[in-house]
């Protein structure tokens, strides 16, 4: 197994609540793609809806994948003023969460 | 929003139970790793171990991403005898698991 270097990647999960508006749904997701933008530690942002044919997704309706070059650019992305600000905009609307790092790998045969 | 064409994403997130000894664990994902080569559909596979810096990781351990040219991929890659067999070495070795798919979308500003 061997180490893809220099990333750091980010897997969130979102369900969002059923109270909040679709369109009030695109334009939170329309500002977090905006942070790749604002934020220097922040190198990818990629995003997609569930289109489970298992139902093995827990109800979780999106998937947010961030890459950063480093476990210390995760660190400065969590205290950006401007993640802070987008992290309380969002999180009065989100049913449940999942937030899991790591730096992938794989197997080369 | 655009959408990344060509191909469809499979994140899934694993916790092993805590009685799966930790070689074990290793050889299965070794086995896992190696359904890029067996399984036509899957055109790539990349794990990693939990590195979360926050908590919000749900007590899973690892992330694997696979990837499909497109939904019928997965479809293939479901019934394919080599994930079945796989499927039925690992499944009692997991205390829980998500599974979701989806079409990876940017936003370019």
């Amino acid at each position: 197994m061997e180490e893809v270097k220099g990333f750091v990647r980010r897997v969130l999960l979102f369900k969002f609540k059923a109270k909040t508006a679709p369109d009030h749904v695109k334009k939170l997701i329309k500002d977090y793609s905006n942070l790749v933008n604002l934020v220097e530690s922040l190198k990818t942002w990629h995003m997609g809806k569930d289109a489970s044919i298992e139902n093995l997704h827990e109800g979780f309706t999106h998937v947010f994948e961030l890459t950063f070059e480093d476990a210390e650019g995760i660190a400065a992305y969590m205290v950006h003023p401007a993640h802070l600000k987008f992290h309380e905009r969002i999180s009065p609307h989100l049913e449940k969460i999942v937030v899991i790092d790591y730096k992938p790998t794989s197997f080369h045969t």
